[in-house]
């Protein structure tokens, strides 16, 4: 059964909780990062944690990613997605993979700050893989065994700024602006019955109560057992580490269609990315200062429930 | 005075030392990461150590950069580089980042696996400036105050995959494999006045006692200072984290011509990465199982001198 905790402050330390109903059950224990958490947590032993609760609404939420993790994320994963951006999804070329700088994670709370020479601020809601277990050589990871890999799911917000990402090509320094990964609030952990339902969680992400993202997690392309046994075979991967998944279609960004890529491909690339700057002014979807945006991901039977995300764009102080 | 430091294994116990003329001055202490090492040991005190020493033929190399700290690399970031490969380098249009997976760190002397079917297998030296403090805010970094936040140069070798590199787009997943990040063997520790000889560094990698690459960091387009103004608006820097600052021209990779890209552009994606994939067939620069890569830095006057990496291209195991 799923099992949901949170990393908190409570009395200005650092906690982590069972909650359940809006009430937390302090876990005992100091731990430095989620590895730590997660190694000295198993989920059969949480289910048997009692002792005195406290409300929900007295704590301060921390992220369940302690930034000494690896944040690592999938791009243009999900069918809808790709078929928007003209791509198609049954002709599977390659899992793109790139990083964000961990310094970026905030609480699922927090305020989302516009940098200053930032116009295009987007937001990515994605399903988010915490491991349960260090990985140093290659596995081969399957719907069977993928409990051993994944030890549970959080909601990550993968903000963008776009007029730094897409023209710079590498996607990193455009996504890892501080306060651009907000995640949480909810860490699930999920037990080996669990995990089938990672194929079927309700991803929903609203802009000043207006959806603009809604798919489920069945539209993933590249699965998290494909994607675990493939990154297994280049890199490590460490207890705690974080895989976001990639987000659906919804997104402000507007990408040009294949017809106008290879036009554009003709032009000077000043020109090009001038044209690229134009499209995305049309799309009043960007973020502006004091907008209010929610996330939320939850499987259909409820039983996985991630918890909402609210953040607030604001102004980077001068 | 420059002050060159190796960290090895003597006695299956991992150490650091300050070397000259091939003998090791042991430093005491254990540090369980370059930050700790850096903090711990600021170089004006190094020059002061004494004792016994041992002769660095006894120890075994470790990397002075440790897989807990952040990799973070430029592209193209070479003048005659950039013109080679049809881009102006006085167009200065964006600082390129992205960055490698900290596991694929291994000494300098280590073996380098090509991967199973990984076809092209190419090599970058670059300079690898190491950090001195945290930065978690926007900083005005000059020439002038470059020492205080650069504590030394290493060697890093960039080995890349080409072509899971470029046709994936997002360059992390192609130069992330075990042993593709070589680093070392020594650890130049700067003080203020041998700043300004990080720009007058010599670059030399051999395959095989051939040169393939050789520049001056002379030609580098975005340097130290205006690199970590940058980033420091973007995310956070941690002491002892790496900063790779780009390869110079010479590598196997064999860029197509702006117009070949320009008529490439309007083929299927499909036929376009094959037509780059034979590009490549046609470069015998492609390392190969048993070639021989050396690499050096120095500056002019040898009062830099951050060693020689010596690294065999190894088949990976079954």
């Amino acid at each position: 059964m799923a099992l949901h905790v949170l990393h908190y402050l409570h009395q200005d330390r650092a906690q982590w909780g069972v909650v359940a109903n809006g009430a937390i059950t302090p876990i005992p224990g100091e731990f430095k990062s989620t590895a730590e958490f997660i190694e000295a947590n198993p989920v059969e032993r949480l289910f048997l944690l009692s002792g005195p609760t406290i409300p929900e609404s007295e704590v301060q939420w921390l992220s369940p990613v302690t930034p000494n993790q690896q944040f690592i994320c999938q791009g243009a994963n999900y069918r809808q997605h790709m078929i928007e951006s003209g791509m198609d999804p049954d002709v599977k070329k390659f899992n793109m993979i790139f990083t964000k700088a961990t310094s970026c994670i905030v609480p699922a709370d927090s305020p989302v700050v516009k940098p200053v020479g930032v116009q295009f601020l987007d937001y990515e809601i994605e399903l988010g893989l915490v491991l349960k277990r260090d990985i140093t050589s290659r596995e081969t990871v399957t719907e069977e065994n993928l409990h051993e890999y994944i030890a549970g799911a959080v909601i990550v917000n993968d903000y963008s700024a776009r007029d730094v990402q897409i023209p710079q090509m590498q996607f990193y320094k455009g996504k890892s602006y501080r306060t651009f990964g907000p995640i949480g609030p909810y860490l699930c952990l999920l037990e080996k019955q669990d995990i089938s339902k990672l194929k079927e969680l309700v991803l929903t992400l609203t802009v000043n109560g207006t959806v603009r993202q809604n798919d489920s997690t069945a539209g993933l392309v590249y699965g998290p057992a494909e994607t675990l046994t493939e990154l297994s075979g280049i890199h490590d991967l460490r207890t705690g580490d974080l895989l976001a998944t990639g987000t659906p279609s919804g997104c402000a960004l507007s990408i040009p269609s294949p017809e106008k890529m290879r036009a554009a491909a003709q032009l000077p690339d000043a020109e090009k990315w001038r044209l690229f700057l134009k499209m995305q002014e049309e799309r009043p979807q960007y973020l502006r200062v004091g907008d209010v945006v929610e996330a939320h991901i939850v499987s259909h039977d409820r039983s996985i429930d991630l918890g909402v995300q609210h953040n607030v764009v604001m102004e980077q102080a001068a």
